[in-house]
């Protein structure tokens, strides 16, 4: 399965490249917006494709043209300008469904906020509702389309190094999670059909992360 | 027809309030934010509701119980913070949105800006694209739903006096227009319900404000 990483030059993209490439069932094209962020992932073996996803969706949709499943896990982040927040949490990821349905391409993972639901933007603190309300929107229009969605929310996020365990549910209580765990519950994701449909949460814990994709 | 006006102490909803007050047809109840800006509404003997639009939906929904019309000319505007034109303009639109179903407000008249499509967001400068983005996106999820719906597309707003002529139609060459005439189509909308399903832009230009919403 070739898969299409879209932000894969963040530090959850890099990590899942590697274990995409490290996988026999799994094959990966990282877009990335720039030619001097490309070594990386040559360095992998993995194929490149330079697109801004601040551009047209037919870019994308032309970097998606051969692959069999898009991961979505760009993200300006909680704490880059909130111009960013809309064009890249919101309307990045919206183009990039929308890239995925002009390709035919129906898998479609999306790395989400831990919880994105009305609820939470309501209690968000102020500084962090708006990020909360375009990953919310982003969710949204996914789960409008028929694509075979993933939706995968993902706890405190942490530069720990990944022990591979995780505790997994629709709801969980809040808590942190390694970014390489994070990577991890993605290649999982992506090798079990079983999630298609589903969105969950994932925090640290005690499942191997195998065991605990399989039981969603 | 009884309207909650959302946004009533903007400059749009000022005039509107006193053109809907003048109608004979017509009854405003403007929801504001802070009783200190109750007086001008009180002025005009418009009812008055007190609901933050960064709040719950149930309390638009509570404010807009009682009547038969919604008007969203709300606006954080493009030259605010990047995070308000999420909260205002993109998230409370949908709020008043979700509100107006909740309390079986069928009629609902979106104020939209110029162009909202997705070749505007592509060619926006920007600064400018984040609020094209978020009305965008308010627009989207209007047109998903089963209310009668009305979107106007107001050109470049400007405080002169109206002159109560307009251009209006679908498609119109970008240009300006006094904030005083798109009081004056809101309220024509109102009383038209051809203009139903409908979206259409608002110059300035020759033909009454009556006649050009008559012939939509």
């Amino acid at each position: 399965m070739k898969v299409l990483v879209v932000g894969a030059n963040g530090q959850i993209g890099k990590h899942l490249i590697k274990f995409i490439q490290e996988d026999d069932n799994l094959e990966a094209k990282a877009m990335i917006r720039k030619e001097e962020q490309a070594s990386y992932f040559q360095e992998h073996d993995a194929e490149v494709a330079i697109v801004d996803l601040e551009g047209e969706i037919e870019d994308i949709a032309k970097a998606a043209e051969d692959v069999d499943a898009i991961v979505f896990t760009a993200g300006s982040g909680p704490h880059t300008g909130k111009d960013k927040t809309i064009m890249i949490d919101l309307d990045g990821a919206v183009k990039t469904i929308e890239a995925a349905k002009q390709a035919n391409v129906k898998r479609f993972v999306m790395i989400s906020s831990f919880d994105t639901t009305r609820e939470a933007i309501q209690s968000a603190p102020e500084s962090f509702a708006p990020y909360v309300a375009a990953k919310h929107y982003a969710d949204e229009w996914l789960t409008a389309t028929d694509l075979d969605y993933t939706i995968i929310h993902p706890g405190g996020l942490t530069n720990n190094e990944g022990t591979n365990k995780v505790q997994l549910a629709e709801k969980v209580d809040r808590g942190e999670v390694p970014r390489e765990d994070i990577a991890k519950v993605i290649a999982a994701t992506l090798n079990n059909d079983s999630t298609i449909g589903k969105r969950f949460q994932v925090i640290g814990g005690n499942t191997p992360v195998e065991e605990a994709v399989q039981s969603i």
